[in-house]
């Protein structure tokens, strides 16, 4: 029991990462509201644990009965003589605190709560819930669900949970883990994709995810030798950082993980509010994360099994080449179409590689890429794959994907021996489009089943495995240069920031980005009888005049901005003018004066940051002007971001062109455009506990060498605690 | 024979509709290139047409043998003692076009070319076809192919071409036909359909297309009563315009295409070019004719079976409606994010609705829509089909999606049983994601079945199916409504243009447009003399004055643009400087004088029209200035359209909030813009003989009631004939 605390250490663990060791591998099991009646939860739990072939130690928890399932049953968890490695609990959710208290007396550290009734339900249920927080607390036992059903290991022959998924033991198993926040729906896919040649092995459903998340899962899925992809299904996470980390773990180790998130529309988000009380961030901060890392977001059954499929292969390409080969023009013009939409690119034959193959190649056949051999060596398999080779051999390509049309031939096993040797002294992945109806009689395709190459149903299929290997060996290289360089991150800059939550004014928000080195508008603040007693102006004219109000920030809708001012005597006036119109606008507003500036020009963007609740710092950029704002070309990254990576934003947007000198205008200062960005970026990140959020509109871009200039910013303070 | 010839005429017939009756109910083939040994072409289809059963008379037709596949064998087509209704062309490229002109003689109308070496293959291949090409219009055979495969129609037993698709005589039948230009992907795809129970009854091949096109074939389907869905997998077509006019006879007899478009990407098109030779238009132009008719576009074959099943359940839905009803909540937020997807809305329960089904709710069920009940509702199928009843009956959806998990479950059967009857009693779609690996053993799979409620793998392929059912009953609705207004078409106004093709100038491309009713800015056209005669402005400053010359179509660029003139002088030595700089750009350019006209302001547009040749006329609209040409803002449609089209196409624009009125903008004059893109669509429709492309840039939109003006234009002729 020692050892056990040790692990699973008590008091406020929340937020730890959990220790998770015996979560799928635990030698016994306690099933706290097991029943004799197989109809309830807690009954069908303990006889899939028999009938499904468990061999550890089950521990029924049941003060009515004495045997259930022909296991010895316990009247509390705390009379079970040894301290079980996981307990199952299956009692109705308002006692489920009082178990879960109960479980850390008895020196269990980790359960799963299948109960459903907490915070998916409402006002009510979400009180329960925080009774369970307090209960994970108090007794440090670790809690996976409440609302879930359970899980399985098919390899341990632990199929430990309720539902139709639970009761097929026959589910083959493969190395590929599932973590599912929907229960019902994540094992459906299970069994669709074992219908489809994809086994798993390891199965966790999270519901609520009260405590343990579907990211602390997956981290410690990503260390288990046994599996080399995982497979997400997800509505929500309360820690988006957290997600990402795990991604870039994943990206690291070089085991995909392939997500299906759900729950994107607004309709959907409600519905999953509901369903496993999942509130989720925008969807568009999950693609950038997934983006940023190992995570493959998939959206069917197909392109699950293939994604995983490809992965399955072990190889991973250098690059983003792919050469085709195919006896079908048909087939060969659909991939070059995926390849193209997948940023797969596919490269023309080089002469020596042209004169290696001509050989092999028939008289009406182009030669290209795709290569398309057509039906006349439909049948000859020696042939096709001389060219299969001397395509796998050629340094300019990094995959292989081959559409053979005779597999279904005498010649066809031949065929598949000689390929599969191909593939196993290349070290590029080669996928193979079936193109039939998949027969597992078919002697072929158990040739290149049992030798590893990857097979898929159609081209289009092939091509989706290709491009996210592709995709995912990429992001492991971009990865790997953005921490080389965030290795040398600045310094944290202390900023002088008042108490109070809210917006501050365009001058005291100006002078915080322009102390992270970001380049303001010339401008000074000054108070209406300063400005009076002006002999000459501050700046050359013409000037800018703003009314400097934290209570405004939209202040050109309330009057209180005058641009364009060409005298000391307009100067004078103006000011008076925009002081009167904010006071009129919002008259208890605080007026720190009015902040005089040069007029800037140059190309208008909109550059910002905000913390969101779940991803935490996000930087944004994007062109400004109503059309930009309309057409919505803006770029987002997790703050915070190198120069290198500000650029990469730069050029993503769609408007890029006019970085580079669109038709006869000037090249843009992409440099100082880049070093704003990151050092936006680091202001955010540095500060995310104070500000929450951060407007630059607009920053004005010149030409090349002159820089960037804000001249309006908005800074939005977070109270100090 | 002269009723042969009645049907199929002789003489030129090529751009005439085919008859092509005999092509898939022949009673009769003649197989020219026919062989014992059935390793050839010739001699795998006599074997095939054999074996399957064909029922028709088959005449072999070759010089060297006597019988082939036990049928008395023929020396020459033309010595076969009756006509037949079909050829089918086996022999070399070089000896087809003779064998198609004793065709001719012999009376048979029709005739399939199998061999290749054609177009596909380079130059001499391309003089090969255009010899086929007058053998065709000399003889009046009309020709599928060449290189092609062949063609079937399952339930006639009628395998009549070569390749494994064709050895496959188990294939199930059913109420699909498919045209397909690439033969070997084309059967591929029909095999694996097959096997996701899917079944077709007839098939064509059409390779090349030289004569008899896949819009010819597939508006020749439409007409069967046997086929109530067509799947087209097209590289490309020589005439757009009537793959569009086939498209809205699909919509307007209420059958789907399902379109597999291939060749989009550059790469792509090159690979389809030397497949079939079909070179292809834009692929934003087929997606513009697919949009507006009969085609719904697939792309993989899952997509082709779930979409295709559910139009076999013969019901299409009144509108875009749909409530989606679950046992599972996970698969309730994904089929919600689809139909986000699939332009379908999920509006939630009437409080009558609420009423009614509130006592067949369990306690945690999310009574929303989706309407998760749960899994405690798992297994009870009376309940579960009541809340289904109750959406089908509520005239508020249009489409019930229904998923329940107890498929595998003992009252499974019941619960089909009652679902059937419930979808008999109604005349919306009713669509059942089945969600497991769909067992063929499975009575309640079999009852669902029997009963043509369409089922499908998956909640999301189920979205897929409904999504395709919403958007076809809408497209129907909206080209019925186009149809209504265009029948009151403007005359067609005759201009006065020069024979020569090429640009003509400013001046003259604004007389064509304001022909066309569509307002220009105020100018006139002067020498250099007359403006140095000048006593006063002939408008108001500021005035613009540029160089009108056929030759200098880029103005700008070559600085022969003023604008911003403000006096008399500065017009004077502009228009010198001007004609000055148009000399040195281009120094043999004809410079019929010197334009000047009023400023105008507004906002930018771009208003285009061009003739593609596979699509005929054009129109586009689209933002102007950079950002917008950079965000490619624009929207197209085939000319002419109707003012309430034209305006369809203003509010789909991504920057449409500003004719509403963005910000403190005001809203633009919408109408004007909607009638003079209507009006520029009926002029490139009229005189798409002679006009190639306009380009009217900028075209000034004014506020509301203010009108457009064309500030700048250029017309682009075709050589008169």
């Amino acid at each position: 029991m020692g050892e056990r605390l040790a692990e699973a250490p008590a008091g406020d663990s929340q937020g730890d990462a959990p220790d998770l060791r015996k979560l799928l591998e635990p030698s016994s099991i306690a099933v706290i509201g097991a029943s004799e009646d197989t109809r309830k939860v807690g009954g069908e739990i303990v006889a899939n644990l028999r009938s499904g072939g468990y061999t550890g130690r089950v521990f029924p928890v049941n003060p009515r009965a004495a045997r259930i399932s022909d296991y010895p049953c316990f009247s509390s968890v705390v009379d079970i003589p040894a301290a079980a490695d996981l307990a199952i609990v299956a009692v109705n959710a308002p006692q489920v605190p009082e178990v879960i208290r109960q479980c850390g007396e008895a020196g269990i550290g980790l359960a799963v709560v299948l109960s459903s009734g907490f915070g998916e339900t409402g006002p009510s249920g979400a009180a329960l819930q925080k009774d369970l927080d307090q209960a994970i607390a108090a007794s440090g036992v670790r809690v996976v669900g409440p609302n879930c059903i359970g899980l399985m290991n098919v390899q341990r022959r632990m199929f430990c949970g309720f539902g139709p998924g639970f009761r097929n033991h026959a589910l083959a198993s493969g190395p590929v883990a599932m973590v599912t926040q929907s229960g019902g729906y994540g094992f459906s896919v299970v069994g669709l994709c074992n219908h489809q040649n994809l086994g798993f092995s390891k199965i966790v459903s999270t519901g609520n995810e009260c405590d343990v998340s579907t990211a602390d899962i997956i981290e410690h899925i990503l260390d288990d030798d046994e599996i080399k992809v995982v497979v997400a299904y997800m509505e929500g996470v309360k820690d988006g950082r957290r997600l990402l980390e795990v991604g870039e773990k994943a990206l690291a180790c070089g085991k995909p993980i392939l997500c299906w998130k759900v729950g994107n529309s607004n309709v959907a988000r409600a519905a999953a509010a509901s369903h496993t009380a999942n509130l989720s961030a925008p969807y568009e901060l999950f693609k950038l994360a997934f983006s940023r890392s190992g995570f493959i977001e998939i959206r069917e059954i197909e392109d699950l099994v293939d994604v995983a499929r490809g992965f399955l292969g072990g190889k991973l390409p250098r690059g983003r080449r792919v050469a085709v080969v195919t006896t079908s023009g048909g087939s060969g013009v659909l991939m070059a179409d995926r390849c193209d939409e997948a940023q797969l690119t596919l490269p023309p034959p080089s002469a020596a590689l042209l004169k290696r193959i001509s050989g092999a190649l028939p008289p009406h056949s182009a030669v290209a890429n795709p290569v398309d051999l057509t039906a006349q060596v439909g049948d000859d398999a020696g042939r096709f794959n001389r060219v299969v080779q001397a395509f796998a051999e050629d340094p300019a390509y990094d995959q292989v994907l081959v559409r053979y049309g005779a597999v279904g031939s005498a010649n066809a096993p031949a065929w598949a021996e000689e390929l599969a040797s191909i593939a196993r002294r290349s070290d590029k992945p080669l996928l193979v489009a079936w193109s039939r109806a998949p027969d597992r009689a078919s002697q072929a395709l158990m040739t290149l089943e049992k030798n590893g190459v990857p097979w898929f149903v159609t081209p289009g299929r092939t091509v989706t495995a290709a491009g996210a290997l592709g995709e995912f060996a990429a992001r492991q290289q971009a990865l790997r240069a953005t921490q080389r360089e965030l290795s040398v991150s600045p310094k944290r800059i202390p900023l002088d920031l008042p108490a109070a939550a809210g917006p501050l004014g365009e001058h005291a928000s100006k002078r915080i980005v322009a102390a992270y080195g970001i380049p303001t508008v010339k401008g000074r603040l000054f108070s209406l009888e300063e400005i009076e007693q002006l002999k000459k102006s501050p700046f050359r004219f013409p000037v800018v005049a703003k009314v400097e109000s934290p209570d405004i920030p939209h202040k050109t809708e309330a009057g209180a901005v005058m641009i364009g001012i060409r005298s000391l005597r307009e100067l004078k006036e103006g000011a008076r003018r925009i002081v009167a119109s904010a006071r009129s606008h919002c008259s208890d507003a605080t007026i720190h004066g009015v902040l005089v500036q040069e007029t800037c020009s140059g190309t208008e963007l909109i550059l910002g940051a905000f913390v969101d609740p779940c991803f935490g710092p996000v930087v944004v950029l994007g062109l400004g002007g109503i059309y930009a704002e309309l057409l919505k070309d803006v770029t987002r990254r997790f703050a915070p971001v190198t120069e290198a990576v500000a650029r990469d934003m730069i050029l993503e947007l769609k408007a890029a062109p006019i970085f580079k000198g669109y038709r006869r205008m000037p090249a843009l200062d992409i440099d100082a455009l880049a070093l704003a960005t990151s050092r936006l970026s680091h202001l955010i990140a540095d500060h995310a506990d104070r500000i929450s959020e951060i407007d630059i509109n607009p920053l004005f871009v010149g030409p090349t060498g002159n820089g960037v200039q804000a001249a309006d910013a908005l800074v939005v303070l977070k109270a100090a605690h």
